[in-house]
Formats: C-alpha cells, sequence, structure tokens
C-alpha cells in the first residue's frame, strides 16, 4: 500500500528544526528555543496572575503572608484585572486589523491597488446593513458600507451591529446579561479603565467585562476584518496548496510574508505574478518568484489564492534559518523583534510596513492605500537583487511539505456540502446535510482547533494528538491560525487523511471530498465559525450552547487567544485550554472562568495541560451534548 | 505675633496619622502601612519595567544572562511596552471620566437632576465648535455640543478637536510629529495594539504613541471633562473653605464623597442642603449633615462650593479609621479596595456608584442620570439612620485642619488679574498683569505641583518641601488632584501664608488677593493647566516651551499620572518628576524620556528622588528658561 497515509509526526518536523538549530548556532544568532532556557524557570506570580503592575506604588506580589498589594487588592482583583487586560489587549489588537481591512474598503477603487473581487458578498452586507444597492456603482455601495463598518468602532450609542448576526437567544442572552458589546473601542477603553487602580476589583465584575471585550472582538473587530478581506480580496473556496519548511524553493527568489493584515501580502502575491517581475527574478539567475507564507499572513494566501505555507509561530525562526529567504516583509503581529538581527546573520532583507509594528534592524515602508502597489515592488525587486548574496555555507533547506486543502470558509463549507446527494432534500446553501450527519451519529460533532504555538509544552505535539485522536472518533475538525498550520504539515488536511479518521468521517470525507480537518483561516476567521456554529443551530432550529460542538485553543498564547476564548465563550461554545489562564492564584478566578461564566452564557473553560486528559474531556463534553440532545 | 503665619508640618500630620493607625490596631484591620511593609522591597524586574507579561509564553524577565524575552524583545522593548501601556490605562481613565461628564451634558434637562449651571461657558464652546446659539433653547445648545463631544470619543477621521485650542506654534509642532491624537478611544487602542506581542519593539515608536495616547487625554478626554463639568455645575471661582481630616465634625452626619467624577458628589451636596434631610438628620440625634470630600471628588467639590476636603489618596483609610463617618460613597478611580473590609470594622456605610468601579463589600447603588437625586437621597438618609450606630470606644477625630482658598479655575485666576490695578492696561480678562510681573522678575516662574501620594517616599514631604522653597524663591504654585490638598492642609493656600514667599511674590499675593498657591481642581483640570500656558503664551506672544514654567509629579502614582506627564511634555513643559517612572532597565527608554522627546515637542523629564535637587533643579530650570527670553 505505498499510498497508505501516514501523518508527518512531530519527531520528524523536530529533525529539521535540529538542523536549523545547528545553523543558528553557525551564524551566532540566539533563536527561541535559546531563549525559553534563559527565561525559565518563570516567576510564579507572574504565572499565577497575583503579581500586580498598575501603578508605580508597586509592583505587588500576593503572597500567604502579603495577601493584599498596597492599596488593599487581593488575588482575585489583581488576577482578575491582569486577565481582563489580556482579554482587552487581544480584543483592541484583532479589531484595529480590522478596521485597517474595513479602511482599504473605504479607499477602495476601480483604478487603485484595492479593489471590490467578491460583489456578491458586498451587496449582501449592503442589503444586511439596510444600504441602497440599486442602480449604483458598487464602490458607492463599498464606500457606504465601509463608513458604517468605521463607526462600529465608535458610535456614541447602541450595540454592536454585527451581533445581530446572532441567534435569537444569544442576542437576548448576550443583552440581558451585560456582555453585548457596544462600540468596539469603547469596550477596550471600559476594560482599561476598569482594571486602572482603584476602580474595579470584584473578579465577578472584570470577568463579565472580558466577555464584553472579547464580544467586541469576535462579534465586532474580527467579523469586520474578515468581512471586509472576504469582499476586498475574494471569499476563500477550496483548494489545494502545500505546508511546511519544504516550500521554500532553492532556485527560486524567496519572500515570505509573515503577520495577519493580507493588506500587504495581496499587493506582494500579485505583484509576483507580473511577467515583468518574473522576469526580473530570471535576470538575477533565479528560476521566478515564490511567494509563501508565515503565521496568520499565510493563512489569508493559502485560503484565498493557494500560496505555500513555510510555517507557523514558531517557525519563523527556522524559515530564516534555511538561508534562502530573500527577503521577509511584515504586517502586524506576532512577529519576533529576534527577525531584525536574525535577519542580518543572512543575507535576507527584513521589511515592515505599519506603524503599528515598528521593529529595530528593519527596513520601513509604510504601506498605504496610495502606495501599496510602489512598496510591494520595490520589495519583490530588491528581494530578487538579493537572491545573488546568499551565503551557500549557511543553507540548509527542509523537504519536508504536505499537501493540503485550504478555503473552508462558511461559502466553502457549504459548497462541498451542496454536491452532496440528498435526495430527501432539495435546499441548497444549507448546513442541513452535515447537521443530518451529526444528528443520525455518523460524525459525533466538531472541533475547532485555533491558537498559536508555545514553548511551555512541546509545541506542536498537543495539537497534532488532539486532531488525530477527535478524527479517530469520528469527530470533524476546524482549524485556524497556527493550529491549522500543524494540521496542514502534517498532513491532515490532506484528503487522504480521511485514512486515520473512523469509518463515519471517513464515509463523509468521501463523499463531500473534504478533508477531514478543515482549514477556515486566520485567526480573526474564528469569527467564521462562530457564524458557522450560528448557521448550524439555526437550520438545526436548536441553541449554540447545545450543539455537540467545542473550541480547543492547546497552544495558546497571545492576548488575542484571551478575548477569542471569551467571545467563543460567549457564544456558548464550551473552550478547551490546554495552556493555564494566568489566574491560578485565585480560586474565585479559577471558579469564574470555569464555572462561573455558565450562568450568563451556558458556557466556560476546561483547562487541562496534559492533551491526552485533554482530548478525552473532549470528547466526553461531545457526548454529553449528545446525550442532552437525544441523540 | 500671634498671627505670624507658620504652615502645618508633615510632622504635625504624622501626629494623627499614628493614632488613627492605633484604631486600626485595636479594631483588627490592616491599612496602607502595613501592605507596604508586607510588600517592599518590590520585585526589582517590576520597578525597572523590564518584566514582560504580555504574553503566556512568559512572563519573562531581563537580565545580563538572559537579555532577551522568548519572543526576542528586549530591554528597551519590554520597558517601552510597559510604559506606553501604563499612558493608556491612564488615557482610557481619564478620558472615560470626562466621556461620562459629556454624558450627563447630553441626558441634562430643566426638570432632571443634571442642569446647565454655566450657560455662559456652554454658548462660548457652542461658538468655538460652530453650534448654532440664537434663538435656541439652552438645553438644545447643550445637546448637540455634547453629541460633538462624545463623538471626539470616536469619530472615524480627523485630528481631536480639542487640540485646535493650541497654540499655531503647538498645533504645527504635534501634527508634524505625528502626536497629535485622532480620536480618544482610537489612540487607546492603538496603544495597545502597539504593545501587542509581537507588535513595535522600537523604544522610539513606543515614546512617540505615548506622547500621543497622553494628547488624547489633556487635549482631549480630560479637557472635556473639566469643560462639561464646568458648564453642568459652575465654573469654578475662588472661595474659601477648610482641609484636613479636622473637617469632619462629631457632632455631625459624616458622608464622604471619594473617587473623580462630580456626577455623584453634586447630588450628595445638593440633597444634603435640603431642610427636610437636615431634619431628618437631627431626628437621629446629630446637628446636621457634614458632606466632606476626598481625592479628586474632594478637589471637584471644592472648587465649585466650598466642600471641606477630608484629605487625600493616603487618607482615605484614615478618613474611616475616625471612628465619625456614617457613609463613604465612590464613585471611580483611587478608591483601595481596602475601604470594603475596613468600613465593615466601624460602622461605616460603604456606597459605590458606577460600574466601573465595582467594590466587595461594598452596597452597590448604580448612578444614571435617571436615577441620580434618588441615589443620593437615599445614601444621605441611611447615612443620618446609622448616626446612632456609632462606636464610641473607636472614635479618635484630629483636629487639624486649615483655611484654604480653591477656585482658581483660568476664569477664577484671570477674575483675580482684572482685579489688580493696571493702569497702563485697559484690556480685562487677560493673563498680561501675571505676565508683566513675571517679565519684570517679580514672580521668577511658575511651577504645577500636581499628581499623587505615594508610599515609596514619606508620604507628603517632598510636595511640602518642594512647594516651601519655591515659594520662598518667588515662584508662584498651581496645584491640582493630591498634591493640591497637600498644600491645602498645610496651610499653603491659606492668604496668610504669602508670608513664607519671596519678597516678589509676597507682593503679588497681596495686589492680587490670592494665596500663593492656587488650587486648579482634580486631575482632569490638569487640562486647565494646559489652557492656562496656552493663554499665557498667546497673550505674551510667546511659545508654551519659552515660559518659565514647569510642570511637577513628586509623588506621582496612578497610570493616570503617566498619561499626564506625556501631555504636559507635549505641551512643551519639563517635567520633574520625584518617583522614577519604571524604565530604568532600559537606557534607550531613560534617553528617550528625558532628552528624546525634547527633538518633537521641547521638552522631556527631569527625574530625581532627593526632593531638595529636585526643586534645584526646578528653579534653575525656570532661570534658564529666562535667560533665554533675556528677561
Amino acid at each position: 500500500m505505498s499510498e497508505h497515509f501516514v501523518p508527518t509526526s512531530i519527531d520528524q518536523i523536530e529533525v529539521d528544526n535540529a538542523r536549523l538549530y545547528e545553523t543558528a548556532q553557525q551564524v551566532g544568532i540566539d533563536v527561541y528555543q535559546d531563549r525559553v532556557k534563559n527565561q525559565t524557570p518563570h516567576c510564579l506570580f507572574g504565572e499565577k496572575g497575583v503579581c500586580c503592575h498598575i501603578c508605580s506604588m508597586g509592583p505587588c506580589r500576593i503572597t500567604p503572608k502579603a495577601p493584599k498589594g498596597i492599596c488593599g487588592a487581593d488575588a482575585h482583583a489583581i488576577a482578575g484585572r491582569n486577565y481582563l487586560r489580556m482579554a482587552a489587549g487581544g480584543a483592541a489588537t484583532h479589531s484595529d486589523h480590522g478596521r485597517e481591512c474595513v479602511w482599504k474598503l473605504y479607499d477602495s477603487s476601480e483604478d487603485g491597488y484595492y479593489h471590490v473581487t467578491d460583489s456578491k458578498k458586498l451587496l449582501n452586507l449592503a442589503a444586511e446593513w439596510g444600504v441602497e444597492t440599486e442602480g449604483r456603482d458598487i464602490y458607492d455601495v463599498a464606500h457606504e458600507v465601509a463608513e458604517i463598518g468605521l463607526n462600529e468602532y465608535g458610535k456614541i450609542k447602541g450595540y454592536q451591529r454585527w451581533t445581530e448576526r446572532g441567534t435569537e437567544e444569544r442576542i437576548k442572552t448576550w443583552t440581558e446579561n451585560g456582555v453585548r458589546p457596544r462600540a468596539v473601542d469603547r469596550e477596550v477603553v471600559t476594560a482599561m479603565h476598569m482594571t486602572h487602580m482603584g476602580n474595579t476589583a470584584d473578579a465577578e465584575a472584570l470577568v463579565k467585562q472580558a466577555l464584553r471585550t472579547g464580544m467586541a472582538d469576535g462579534w465586532g473587530g474580527s467579523m469586520a476584518g474578515t468581512e471586509m478581506s472576504d469582499i476586498l480580496y475574494g471569499t476563500p473556496m477550496p483548494n489545494e496548496s502545500e505546508s511546511g519548511l519544504g516550500v521554500l524553493e532553492k532556485d527560486y527568489v524567496n519572500v515570505i510574508c509573515h503577520g495577519h493584515d493580507p493588506a500587504v501580502s495581496e499587493m506582494i502575491v500579485r505583484y509576483s505574478e507580473d511577467p515583468e517581475m518574473i522576469k526580473y527574478a530570471r535576470s538575477f539567475g533565479a528560476k521566478g518568484i515564490n511567494v509563501a507564507g508565515l503565521c496568520c499572513t499565510g493563512n489569508e494566501m493559502i485560503m484565498r489564492h493557494g500560496i505555500k505555507v513555510a510555517g507557523n509561530f514558531l517557525q519563523q525562526e527556522n524559515a530564516l534559518l534555511t538561508g534562502v529567504v530573500e527577503a521577509i516583509v511584515v504586517d502586524v503581529q506576532c512577529i519576533f523583534p529576534n527577525i531584525g538581527p536574525l535577519a542580518e546573520c543572512f543575507h535576507t532583507k527584513f521589511y515592515t510596513t505599519s506603524p503599528i509594528a515598528r521593529i529595530p534592524k528593519s527596513e520601513y515602508l509604510e504601506l498605504t492605500s496610495e502606495n501599496a502597489g510602489e512598496v510591494a515592488k520595490k520589495i519583490l525587486m530588491t528581494a530578487c537583487e538579493n537572491f545573488p548574496n546568499r551565503d551557500e555555507s549557511k543553507i540548509f533547506l527542509p523537504e519536508q511539505k504536505r499537501k493540503s486543502w485550504a478555503g473552508y470558509s462558511c461559502e466553502g463549507i457549504k459548497s462541498r456540502l451542496d454536491t452532496v446527494t440528498n435526495s430527501h432534500l432539495d435546499e441548497i446553501d444549507t448546513y442541513k446535510p452535515l447537521i443530518e450527519c451529526v444528528r443520525s451519529g455518523v460524525i459525533r460533532g466538531a472541533v475547532a482547533i485555533v491558537g498559536c504555538n508555545n514553548p511551555k509544552v512541546r509545541p506542536e505535539q498537543s495539537h497534532w494528538e488532539i486532531i488525530r485522536k477527535l478524527l479517530e472518533n469520528d469527530i470533524i475538525v476546524v482549524a485556524t491560525g497556527c493550529a491549522a498550520q500543524v494540521a496542514a504539515k502534517a498532513g491532515f488536511m490532506d484528503k487522504a487523511a480521511k485514512e486515520v479518521c473512523g469509518e463515519g468521517l471517513r464515509r463523509v470525507c468521501t463523499l463531500a471530498d473534504i478533508p477531514p480537518v478543515l482549514h477556515m483561516g486566520s485567526c480573526v476567521d474564528i469569527s467564521r465559525m462562530m457564524l458557522l456554529v450560528t448557521g448550524i443551530a439555526k437550520d438545526w432550529g436548536i441553541e449554540t450552547y447545545e450543539l455537540p460542538v467545542v473550541g480547543c485553543a492547546p497552544e495558546w498564547m497571545s492576548e488575542k487567544a484571551v478575548s477569542i476564548a471569551n467571545y467563543v465563550v460567549a457564544t456558548g461554545i464550551d473552550t478547551y485550554l490546554g495552556i493555564e489562564p494566568q489566574v491560578n492564584g485565585s480560586d474565585q478566578m479559577v471558579e469564574l472562568i470555569t464555572e462561573g461564566t455558565r450562568k450568563w452564557v451556558n458556557a466556560g473553560y476546561i483547562i487541562n495541560t496534559d492533551p491526552d486528559e485533554l482530548v478525552k474531556a473532549m470528547i466526553d463534553g461531545i457526548e454529553a451534548k449528545r446525550a442532552a440532545l437525544g441523540i
């Protein structure tokens, strides 16, 4: 059986990582593995959330002998404030990325760099928001929709407009329990104000505001980011690509796009395909230009264009250590400041493009709606010119890569479901075939695997183990962010991966012609997952919290993940975490985030740092939901 | 010379504090002095700003052996991010207080609880903003002005409207150097985004955004807070009152208002004067109701109504330890969570009123525009009913209090200047008489003493020493916040305090009939100081940064102070700090905040923890500005 599917193991991936680590030592640069060693053990006060640094009377640290900070704040207040500040940092970050996407739509024009690509999606949104479309120029519609979208960040009154997409039950729940967000920016400011010295010390109020702040992200800024990106750059539909460091090509000019906001990478992709640019690359001895993605910018590119993904968050240094990267261009978020000194050890050019992410030892080319194409061309040309500057003695190019399918937006998923024979159903554009599979037990349920890498555990291992176990148990997986990239490079996004699935899921994969792990996009695209569960609940006629669906972030790392976890829970979806939120110094906080939120939004966290136990808990959770539904 | 003026010394004040500390021990409650002992020494990583806690890979700490966090962020990036986050926390906090003031104007009506009191100020602002006033109902004007004011928090485009009040030179400087703020909330979100994991690691960019974020406060949210409060509750004019714990009265129902936003205290003051309420107090054996202020709510009340001030930030526990407080009602900010358990040791009722400041062991009565009077009445009635519940064995009422003048808004200062004989000037409503005094050298310059108490130093001592020294050197002092209250209770806001001044300042105090330290209000009222220096610069015909005027925060503590320091510096005013900003682990950051900002905004920090050296530096700084002006 030469074609028998075997996923790439973490052990195998780590062989290449180890070889690249040798290069780091050879060129004399530290990489994250070194820094983890230097920073371990971590400060326990910080890890437990009981270090308070919000005023200059401190910092204060809670111990049995010092149970209060100087102001009198106890462990619950301190851990609660830190937790809410993390949610606020994450919501601000995601949402501000979303805002930039809305601005690009606002700036879009027929003859500019940014265009309306999915006009159907724009017209649907216009209809949803009551914007006149009849007989109007598509760009007039775009600009009016964008202005409404921008206003959602700072409007004086009213709830966040995107929340109107929720189920009737959720809207009522959010409104009655005080977690329905107002303007996006206002929720961040409210969170910052509540956590300022001398304000809220009640952990329950802090947790509730964390939910509302997260909601401003997932049902606000992130959703804006996803929708506007789809309108501008096209709604993702299933397509085949490859993932793994092996996507870098020895004979090509390699340009890596890293970060989150596709505004830069879209231009890089566009101009890298320009015959003139390819000719320019060839003039320096290369066969052409190979654009590859890293982190969520990589997800944006693979989702829409099938651009190959070199790696996720913890592969960013490894990608450069291959010695074959002519340029790395970054937009915002999750960019190691170490990219600066690391790039200097090679011929690699490092470009920053956003005022939000100014990083030493980079060349700063601020990208705007007006100069976007010029910036992209300049970067590509410099990369081409840089091709002859490689140092052969520093090159090691891993070969590992896997076929991976991506592009499973809600529309992409429905497009697959539409192909499934449903003799008893005439409808198309519905989740009903999927619901039928779940109701009948052919699929037991679904898990959204999301989030980052985190070296507090063996990176990627828990993602891998959890995904494998879920597939075996006939649980379909949807994935975003760095988690999706683990699945991709392991091969779980290859359609052949159905072979590792249980019998039911395997049959569904065959019928719908899908891989068992569906790539839904970047971390802002967890908003797609919210719309997916909402759509399924509506089509099924039950509530979101009744669905046999859970979320899981096995290796979450950033504040964005805290914000995400809050809005997923607020949407009624239990969320399983493999890294402990930094609140363990407060029993009240632990109780609130695992159980306390349930009385408001019918969901909470389940936390377990053992992947085997975590996945078992997930399966049990899904089966319990099924039992409650009587299916 | 029985009338010879002697200020109350910190030694004297500390005698009462020590006696009240005995009460704390008697009733078995910890107070800040105990907690300071428990929390000392502080974590050096935190104090130096090189502890990073913005993602869950960490926390990371910079040492010589571990010069980078796990992501690669170095000491400069980490200290810079922490610093910007403090500015963001402060700007969010001040500005959100300001927003609530604008909302109260928006909700104001003839027959509601909130009214337009200073219609002249409203009409001036309406004219400034191009709002039609002719023939319109004053409340229609108020609502339109308020809507514009609210929109400054979240508008999509354009610079902060309040910045148009700057000098021509400042507006140009702010705009050209990227520190002119946009919508208030957006600057906070931008700051949070820039400091998220994987974004800005360049200290210079972080410091610049700190300036812009601070500007969104001082020339945005705080200015809104001050202006709207003046319109609603009256623009402060000079009035006489008293300050010190001795303002609490043994035979009266004592109600303390604590926090910052005057929306609650205004109602308490109003209904405490109701004859029916006074009768109610008497029915429980009291002689009447004594409302006293704490912290900035106290400043708001003394500025407008001459309400006596019991104490500042670090006196909040002492006030309750007197055993004679029937109720403490708080709004937002700087409220020790320890007030909860402390109040329980006495008969004292503890009321919280804002969703921003939910505090355990308090009774929560959320105050809205609709129920404000009812909430105030309920609190006052309960306080009256509580009068018989005092425990005589726990009472110790300090006698110390000093006569203190307050109410020196810009309008209040001009009203005093108008009274000064100016045979060569016909103009009124101008700072020219003051400018003449400074030009001639009768007064050498002015210092704004602002900010908090901080037990990292001997509380209040440095305020006291610095003020005394400045007055001796013919430097007039304007003060706000907790700093103002040190001056007040020491007696420096008594007109008799001119006796400790140099000859020139003494003469000015006599002529203008003012104390040598002018109380300008609460911490949001530092916006008044910005308008003062702007007005003086305009009337003088020089730039703000040329004025022999500096700012000083001897004991700053909160994030708000970081925001303030940033906008004061951005306004071109050197700022002298007696507590080190938590950035000492980064030489780049130290250089940037002391020198680096000068190239953008012509001002920076001067940091010295020795009050004698700090005041000497200030005097030298003022004399250098004079020399540069050739005066």
